[in-house]
C-alpha cells in the first residue's frame, strides 16, 4: 500500500503542516510507504495553459481538454504535470490536506486538480463514477476551517460540511471513481487554542489510523494506475 | 451603475468569451459603463502569498488573513491586487463568466477571490451575509458546462447545479452579502452545435438584458466600497 499526500499550505509552521505530520508519523508507525506533494514548497504553478504541454494538437484554438487527450496519447504533459501523474500513479490512497479558504480549496490546490488529474489521465468518456479509474483507490480530505462546527451544520450559516465539500469529493473525486472516506475536518482550529489544537492532532492521529488500518486490512494494494496511453488507446476502442 | 466582469478562459475565440462579448454588448445597448478583468489575459497570479503584500505584519510566520488585515489597514496591497480592488470598489455589480472544471472554477478564477477579495477590504468579522458589506450591490455568474442539464438535475450524476455552485454562490458571493441572481447556465456547450450555441448566446443575452434592466428600474447604484482602512477602524470599532 502506498499513499500520496496532496498538501498546499504556505506555512511551514502552520497547524495545517502539523496534520500532514501527524499523518505522516501514522504511516511510518503502520510501515506504509508514501509521497508527499508540497504544492506550496514546490512552487506549483495552478493556471493551466499551452505551457502544460510539450506537444500541441489544436494550434489555431486551445481548447484544453482536447489538448490533454492528445499529451495523454503522445506522452506530451510537461516535466511538472508528469512528476505528478507519476506519484498518482502508483498511489492506493490519495489525502487531501488543506484549509477551506472562502469555502474550497487554496488556487494552488485547484490546479493541481485541472492541470495533473488530466482528462485522457485519469478520466475517460465512459469510465466515471462507478467506472471511473481510481476504482478500489482511495481519497481522503483533512481540513482545518475558520468556522465553527455550528456554522457547517445542516441549515448554519455555510450550509453543511458536506454540502460545502460537494464539489470536490462528489464532482472531483467520486467522479474518478476513488472511494471517498469522509474527511476529517478540524473546526475552528485558530479559535480553540494551543490545547484545542492538541486535541484535534490526536483525533486526526486517531481517525486517520483507523482508516489506513481499515485499508491494509480490508483493500488490496492495486498494480500502479495504466499509463495514459494505456488508457486513451482503451477508451478510442469504447 | 457600473458592471465589473471576471473573465476566465484561456482561448480568446472561445463559446465562453463570446458571452463575454455579448454581455459587453447589452450593456452598451443599455448605456451602463464596465470594465473587464481577463485573468488569463492579465497573467493573472492566482497564488497567495508574501507577494501579496508590500508590508510584512508577521514576518516569522505567515497567517494569510493577518497579512491580509494588515495590507488593508495600511494601504499595503500589492499593485496587482490594489488594481482589481479598485474595479470591484466601482462595481454595483460582478459578473463572473467562466466555465466549470472539475466542478468548480478554473483555479486562475478562485485565486481572483482569495487575493483579491481579501479579509478587511471584502469582508471584516461581524458584517456577513445579511451584514455584508456588498449589501445593495449584485452579483451573477454565466458558466458553459460540459455536461448536460440532465446530469445536474437534483439526485443525478452531479447532483443539482445549485448543490454544485453552492460553495462560490453562497459561502462565497452570499457571505459578502451580494444579492446573488440565479445564474445562467450553458449546459453542455460543447455538444449541443454551432446551431445550439446560437441559441445559448441568444438566451443569455436576453436572460442578462433583464438582469441589468432590473438593476436599471429598482436598484440605485452606489458610490464606492468604502477603501480598506475605513472599513477595518469600523471593523476595529465593533
Amino acid at each position: 500500500m502506498h499513499v500520496l499526500f496532496v498538501y498546499a499550505h504556505p506555512e511551514p509552521k502552520s497547524f495545517t503542516h502539523a496534520l500532514l505530520e501527524r499523518a505522516c508519523k501514522v504511516l511510518d508507525q503502520e510501515d506504509v510507504s508514501f509521497e508527499v506533494t508540497d504544492l506550496y514548497a514546490q512552487n506549483f504553478n495552478p493556471v493551466a495553459g499551452r505551457h502544460d504541454f510539450t506537444s500541441v494538437a489544436q494550434p489555431d484554438y486551445f481548447h484544453y481538454q482536447t489538448e490533454q487527450l492528445h499529451a495523454a496519447q503522445h506522452g506530451t504533459f510537461a516535466p511538472d504535470i508528469v512528476a505528478e501523474q507519476e506519484k498518482v500513479r502508483k498511489a492506493d490512497a490519495m489525502v487531501f490536506i488543506f484549509p477551506l479558504w472562502g469555502g474550497g480549496f487554496p488556487a494552488i490546490l485547484k490546479g493541481w486538480f485541472d492541470r495533473v488529474l488530466a482528462y485522457g489521465f485519469s478520466y475517460v468518456d465512459g469510465a466515471r463514477f462507478e467506472r471511473g479509474l481510481f476504482k478500489g483507490r482511495a481519497a481522503m480530505a483533512c481540513i482545518p476551517t475558520g468556522g465553527t462546527i455550528e456554522r457547517f451544520s445542516p441549515g448554519s450559516t455555510y450550509g453543511s460540511i458536506e454540502q460545502v465539500l460537494w464539489p470536490f469529493t462528489h464532482c472531483k473525486l467520486g467522479y474518478l471513481g476513488l472511494d471517498v472516506a469522509a474527511p476529517y475536518i478540524a473546526y475552528a482550529a485558530p479559535r480553540v487554542g494551543d490545547e484545542g489544537r492538541t486535541q484535534q492532532l490526536a483525533d486526526w492521529e486517531t481517525y486517520f489510523g483507523d482508516f489506513i488500518r481499515d485499508r491494509l486490512a480490508n483493500h488490496p494494494a492495486l498494480p500502479p494506475l495504466a499509463p495514459p496511453d494505456t488508457l486513451t488507446s482503451w477508451n478510442s476502442k469504447t
